[in-house]
């Protein structure tokens, strides 16, 4: 139920694999218990507790590039982590991230981040300052470093070609399924794969980037030209999203490229950079999908399309409005044919666009239907709308007439669960 | 359960009344089947339909004024009472206002919100520019005119100078308690009276006005001087709510000065327009909070306040950060003290204001207790957390050490009723 459909584009094949779908990333996860009140240490639990610790490791000095959240408190592995891809010129070997303590808002959070970079610079005889460190789960909240230099060399142990599956569920929170994605695709005549791993269920709104997200590549590209794609590629897929509106303060994408594909190196803007982002846009598309249907307490995965608007800018704003709406999550839940909610989302999205000549359609596998016409409500065929919103993937499209450009936002239902599971996430 | 607790002010005191507190004001409501699924028409039906239509008539021409929701689609009532008021130089008579239906994004919505004051105008024996209509209830759906026809002279023969209930209760739409203030006070040696009605539970996250609010007062105020004290007020009573992050597209604070006080009327800032003002503070606020409280589904009233901001307008965008988001919302229903989310919330809130070294503390009946200090996450008496916010009444203080300005937001918590309300509203 929560799989999402993965849409075909030529030239480019889905394979399996995640982050170590391209050549040359071994991956790995394991259990160190960095929530006391969890499951006692040790992988051999009875309960067979969840990894809460993971590894990915560039056989060779990969080009790094990474986007951070803009919330103004920031987790102090988002600081770690930038500066220590300044100090290498933005150039990577491994990364290290848990799950269950964010490490943020803690007096000692750098001092721990940066001992995660040591341990695992030092079990990999590479530079500390050749380390991502990342964390999610509970803000405020001592991070334990004794489970962590007990966990590393498992980790280090256990790195492995096909260890994807291991890294991506100890990144895992309150996410109910991994999320892995990859593609394969030809750059000069060279096979070349890019693959990664994403989590986040809730806090999500990004305004760049949000959720832990982590690609891999072995296609060769400059660090610069990575991060300008990435740059990119966030603002179309990441900063789309929306669960809840609440934007984390520890979330990044990085992507890693180790050039083992063997591609002559993509410098500088052409056809082949075209080749590389379209490649990070699939995959960065489909984790975000992934993430959307994977919102906290969702059944349902809401698309909204904004069409005919007069910049990409103005119609992304207005998509995220009506994504983020409580009433509009909430109908959408209820399968509620309610444009009212749809329109009102709109008419307060922070833009300067008129919207009050909308026309809305709600569609899905079960059909299509015009709800809104000019900024009317028209009288409809409820049981046909009852249908189409019953689906659990539902596209809300709303055509502007005012111009030639589009966006696509992504988000999802709201429901009894959704306070459930956040009425007490810290026990 | 969802009463608040009313603060005492020196110099004023609460009296019963509503809208009927003010001298010369009479009100009245009825039940006439706006909603065609609903009770069959008639307040003498067996199952006491609810009013669904009220009106206010003052005895003579008062001087008004109104501010109005700034989502840019709009009632049909919102854009027909805002060319009344310019036609009159503001001044009003009378209010009709509806509940079950919005009267917004419909083909006929204008005409049908002027009907509705040549009616109210005709039935009265003034004109149509006189008359402040406002409706709420499902969007997009055609308005029929019908059951207010035949409403209007029950409402006129009913209007009564103690006729508040009747009118507070017609407004109701989700809410669960009528919400009505009144206050008494002197100016110049002449008794005032000043009192309100509120209605609203969803779709409340004012950028200025929402919900529908009339407030009556028999003190003498110009248009002009009214206007600007509603303007002040509404900024640090109504725009400092927050209950789902919806902005209504109809709702509206309005008020009626009819001066039969007899006091001096107020034509410039002077020590009486100020002791008015402070009327009018003292009324919209209580409202205010009781709209939180009565927040759909909510179970607590929750207050942010923040302190120490450089300006009231840092301090008021932060505190209704934190108050809308759905993470600190559902961890304050859950009693969770989990700062993690406060410092989140604030520091996704656009200002520029660093809000990385703030304090943070959970007050409540049961006491008071800091849960983060310069930032950090403490460790805090989780016992005594959790006493302090299974209170109904919480307040959440921060405090940023940045200047010497606050504010305060309210709001209310996340429920499972909330989802439950919204998901299948229309119907």
């Amino acid at each position: 139920m929560k799989e999402i459909t993965l849409i075909p584009f030529e030239g480019y094949k889905y394979i399996e694999g995640g982050v170590c779908a391209a050549k040359g990333f071994k991956a790995s996860g394991t259990y160190c218990g960095i929530k006391k009140s969890a499951a006692p240490d040790g992988n051999d639990s009875p309960f067979k507790a969840k990894n809460d610790i993971g590894m990915v490791v560039s056989d060779t000095l990969a080009n790094a590039a990474a986007v951070y959240t803009q919330n103004k408190v920031k987790g102090a592995p988002i600081t770690v982590t930038k500066q220590n891809l300044k100090a290498t010129g933005g150039k990577a070997r491994a990364i290290i991230v848990n799950s269950k303590n964010a490490n943020t808002c803690n007096a000692d959070g750098e001092q721990k981040a940066k001992r995660m970079c040591e341990l695992t610079a030092n079990a990999l005889g590479i530079k500390a300052e050749e380390v991502i460190v990342a964390s999610t789960g509970v803000i405020g909240q001592v991070l334990p470093i004794e489970p962590i230099e007990r966990a590393v060399p498992v980790l280090v142990k256990g790195l492995d070609y096909s260890g994807n599956v291991q890294a991506a569920t100890a990144i895992m929170t309150t996410d109910t399924v991994k999320k892995e994605i990859a593609v394969e695709f030809e750059i000069g005549g060279k096979v070349c794969h890019l693959g990664g791993m994403g989590k986040g269920s809730g806090m999500i709104h990004p305004n760049m980037a949000t959720t832990l997200n982590f690609y891999t590549t072995d296609g060769n590209i400059s660090s610069a030209l990575l991060q300008s794609a990435l740059d990119e590629i966030v603002k179309v897929t990441y900063n789309c999203l929306s669960v809840d509106g609440d934007q984390s303060t520890n979330d990044m994408v990085c992507v890693l490229a180790n050039g083992e594909a063997g591609n002559d190196e993509i410098k500088a803007e052409s056809a082949e950079f075209e080749v590389f982002k379209k490649a990070l846009y699939i995959a960065m598309m489909n984790i975000t999908k992934m993430l959307a249907k994977d919102g906290e307490g969702a059944t349902k995965l809401i698309e909204c399309r904004v069409t005919g608007a007069p910049d990409f800018e103005t119609a992304k704003i207005i998509a995220k409005s009506v994504i983020r709406s409580p009433l509009v999550k909430c109908a959408m839940y209820g399968a509620d044919a309610n444009c009212g909610r749809i329109m009102c989302a709109m008419g307060y999205a922070e833009t300067d666009c008129d919207v009050t000549k909308a026309d809305v359609y709600y569609i899905s596998k079960a059909g299509k239907i015009l709800v809104c016409e000019n900024g009317l409500g028209l009288q409809f065929d409820e049981d046909l709308a009852k249908a189409i919103l019953s689906e659990e993937d539902i596209t809300i499209l709303a055509q502007l007439k005012q111009g030639s450009s589009e966006a696509t936002a992504w988000g999802c239902d709201m429901t009894y669960d959704y306070v459930k599971i956040n009425g007490d996430y810290r026990s």
